[in-house]
Parts: structure tokens; C-alpha cells; sequence
């Protein structure tokens, strides 16, 4: 083993629950974590997700093997500025952003060259609709896969996937634009789908007593993400706008049909495709 | 207590539920079931939702104090048609139906006149993507809201509804047309964003290995009622077109003005009305 030493940059909701799933794992070595917001550091410690606080988050990075950032795709890509210049070859810089393509791009001048630090793309595809450190989770990676994106090897990328493996995930490898493609139609759009249903509802019924409880499980499960941090989502919505616009566009088409069709033919059609789509 | 035997007409997720919540709550007298499908009432036989199969559902209905209609809802009006001639004012009709507009209008000529049955609309706020007898569960209506639209008085209704609030259900009377308008935006849309979002995934990407995978739960959620029956929903669609269009049109618009701002701080406010939505 040659991770002996975890930097996580960013130890909220992902961040945290990756701390908490290394312990789990009976990670050997140290793990030292840092959050702009203290208060967040301070509750990954008490929680036991990092072992330390970070004082100086450079300082750490540059003493420790492997950096996990974590957070909102731009917060990744400002680290990844950061630290570049700083590290060396020996070590491997990997991430959880939500969108590779941007990611990828950020990395390619200042990672995986002769005299530069190593990186790894990655995304996990586990999260929750609240955030913070509070909310990590040693389980929450369970049975979620774990992707990975092509980028130059690294000797020690081997060694991390195989951690991620322990904390109970599937790795996966995709390409950065089919990442970003299939992630804005089973990822991004589910998330505005239900922010807009949520915001509606807001909008129409306000606090109109008893209406979520008429509703039910059906709305509780359709707007559970519509309680998602806009911090996140809109850095995933400036770095995969086209995506997401196609997906969106088609979202809206397909509704205008099934609306003209609610006393036709094509409404069982539609209704097939979906129990289809269930059924596999 | 003057409800001493009861037939289900229609022993599905439903009507299976309720006999089995029936004899969860220890209801004394006899439960009579029969089914369209003789297996679906075989099945709730088996599991005890029901102690006896009605061989003819009209002897059944007409010698039992209260006859509960479960299933799609042009079903309920044919059976209320059926029915209301041959039972006499000491008996009750009651009904699960979906929407309760096209239900009360269907009841008006036929019932809670001096000579006619009585009718309670009523309309549980729980289900399963999943149907029939087998998938019925004694806890379903557990913390769920059961709905009552207004109609004329009949002396066995209040008995009725100190049952279903036996189940672990909340009851709460609420105007047909306030019903299904509320209905249209918290359950019918939830239902049909669901099966499109199904449907055109099927579409776009049919049998992509690992798309469910890589789309973890936030996919699974948002299409779980993507397996829901046709059967079901089309009588739905049918008898609450208005609304429902009315409620797609808003979330279509809903949608293209979140993909119209991306990139701009109105994404934010979106955010936050979604946010307000779970918090309340």
C-alpha cells in the first residue's frame, strides 16, 4: 500500500461520507480533511470521517499521496489550480465533481505530464438532497457506482479504485462526453425535474394546509430533490448546459404529447414504454 | 356496530388492502370479496383479506351493509349502476376511485334519495406502482390521508370512517371539484411526469447497459411510477382530462423557463422555491 496519506479537500455531504467509508474500510494511514467552512471541518472530525483538521490545506496536500476535492465543480476546478503547481508526479490528485467533460479540460495542462501531479476523474453516483457533513454516510457509496473517466495513468489510481471498491461500490470507466451525456438524463434531469415540480407547487399551493399529506408518497419521492442546494447545481448547470437544455427540451415535448393524448390510443403506448423501462 | 358484513368488489392492491386492514383491525363480522379476475380474488382469499369468494357479486353486494367498489374508475360507475337498483336506503356504497367529480355526478341520480342506497365517496391517498392482490398490504393506508367528498348522509358512513381510520389512516372531507383539481397537481401529474420521463428513456436508451446503475436512486425514484398500470391510469386520464392538461401545460412552461435560465440567478430563485417547498 502507497496511500498512506488522504488529503480530502471539501468534507461535506461526499467528502465526509468518502472519510467516514475509508474508516469503515479500516483505511491504515492518516486522513486529514479541510472545508472553507470550519464548522464543517469540525463536525467530519467529531463524526470520525477525518482523523485531522487541516490547518493550511496546501500544507496538507502537499504532504500526503492522494487529494480527494470535493464540493461544486468550479470549487474542484479552483483546487485543481491550486495544488497543481505544488505537487509532484508521485502524487495523484482525484475528485468527485458531477460533470467531467469541464474537469477533464481544467486537467489536461496541469495533470499527468512528465513533471506534474497525477489525476484521476471521478464521480460517485450516490448523494442525498441535503449536504453538509451532518448528513455523511460510512454506507452511503453502498451499491452505487462509481465512475471514472480516461485521463493519463497514475500508479497510484489503481490503489484508490480498489478503496472505492471497499466502500462498496462498482467502478465503472466511461468516456468524459458519454459521462456528461447519459449523467444530464438519468442525473441532471431528474434533479431540475423535480426543483421546477417543487417550485411550481410552491408557487401554486404555498402552504396550503394538508396538501403534502394528500399527495403523499408519489410527491414526497417526485420532490425530494427539489430540497437540493443551488450551490451545487449550478455549477452542474453552467458546466453541462447543452446536455442538460437537449434533455430538458425533450422532457417538455414528450409532456406536450401525453398531454394531447390523454384520451387517445398513445396514452397505453406511452404508459407501455414506461413499464418497459421499468421492467428491465 | 350496524356493519356486519361487507363485500369488496374488487380485492386488487386496493380492495385487497382494505380487507386486510379490515381483519388487521379486528372487524368482527364477515368480509365477502369477489373480483373480475378469479384469481385476484383467490390470491386475496389465500392471504386472508377476504373470508369467503362472492360466487355472484350482485347476491353478495345486496345482502351486505356495505359494499366497497375498488378499481379503476369507470369500473366503480359501472358497478354503481349496477348496484344502486337492487340495494335498498340501510346500505352503504363506498368507493376508492382516483377522481371524484365524474364519481359524484354518476352517484347524484342514483343514490341518498328516500327510496335509493346510500354512497359515501371516498379516495385513499395511498398505492404501489404495482397492482393486484398479491402486492396488497394491511399497512398500506398506515399515516396516508383517506379523502371524503360531500354527499347525502347515510347513518353507516360515519361507522365506515372510524374503520379506514383504524387502518392508521387520517380522514378529511373535502369538496369533489377542490379534490380533483388538488389531485390533478399533487398525484395525476407526479404519475404522468413519471411515465414520460420513463418512456422517453426507454426510447433514448432502451437496453444501455448500466443506465439504471449509473443513475442510481434519484432515477430510480423519479420513475418508480413508471410501472404503474394503464389499466389504471387511463380512466384517470379520461375523467380529470381538464385538470391534468392544465397541470402539464404549467410544468411544460415550468421547464422550458428553467432551461431558458441555466445560466442566469433566476436558476437561484428557482432553487429557493424548491427548497421552501420541502422545508414547509
Amino acid at each position: 500500500m502507497t496511500i498512506q496519506r488522504i488529503t480530502i479537500v471539501g468534507t461535506g455531504l461526499i467528502g465526509g461520507s468518502a472519510g467516514l467509508a475509508l474508516h469503515a474500510a479500516q483505511f491504515p494511514g492518516e486522513v486529514i480533511g479541510w472545508d472553507r467552512s470550519a464548522s464543517q471541518s469540525g463536525i467530519a472530525l467529531d463524526r470520525g470521517a477525518i482523523d485531522v483538521i487541516a490547518l493550511d490545506p496546501i500544507n496538507a496536500a502537499v504532504s500526503s499521496d492522494l487529494v480527494l476535492l470535493s464540493g461544486p465543480v468550479f470549487a474542484i476546478q479552483d483546487w485543481m489550480e491550486k495544488l497543481a503547481p505544488l505537487l509532484r508526479p508521485h502524487q495523484l490528485v482525484t475528485d468527485v465533481g458531477s460533470v467531467k467533460v469541464a474537469i477533464a479540460e481544467r486537467a489536461k495542462p496541469l495533470y499527468g505530464g512528465p513533471h506534474q501531479p497525477g489525476f484521476l476523474p471521478g464521480h460517485p453516483m450516490a448523494g442525498k438532497e441535503v449536504s453538509g457533513a451532518a448528513n455523511a454516510d460510512a454506507q452511503l457509496f453502498l451499491n452505487a457506482v462509481w465512475l471514472f473517466t480516461e485521463f493519463a495513468h497514475h500508479p497510484l489510481a489503481a490503489e484508490w479504485r480498489a478503496w472505492v471498491e471497499r466502500f462498496g461500490c462498482r467502478t465503472m470507466d466511461i468516456q468524459a462526453g458519454r459521462h456528461d451525456e447519459i449523467c444530464a438524463w438519468v442525473s441532471h434531469l431528474p434533479q431540475f425535474l423535480s426543483t421546477a415540480l417543487s417550485a411550481m407547487l410552491e408557487d401554486r399551493f404555498g402552504n396550503a394546509p394538508d396538501l403534502r399529506a394528500i399527495g403523499g408518497r408519489a410527491l414526497r419521492e417526485m420532490t425530494r430533490l427539489g430540497a437540493s442546494p443551488y450551490s451545487m447545481w449550478r455549477d452542474v448547470a453552467h458546466t453541462n448546459q447543452e446536455a442538460i437544455s437537449e434533455a430538458l427540451l425533450a422532457m417538455e415535448q414528450r409532456l406536450a404529447h401525453l398531454r394531447e393524448n390523454l384520451k387517445t390510443p398513445e396514452l397505453r403506448d406511452e404508459f407501455e414504454r414506461a413499464n418497459r423501462f421499468r421492467a428491465n
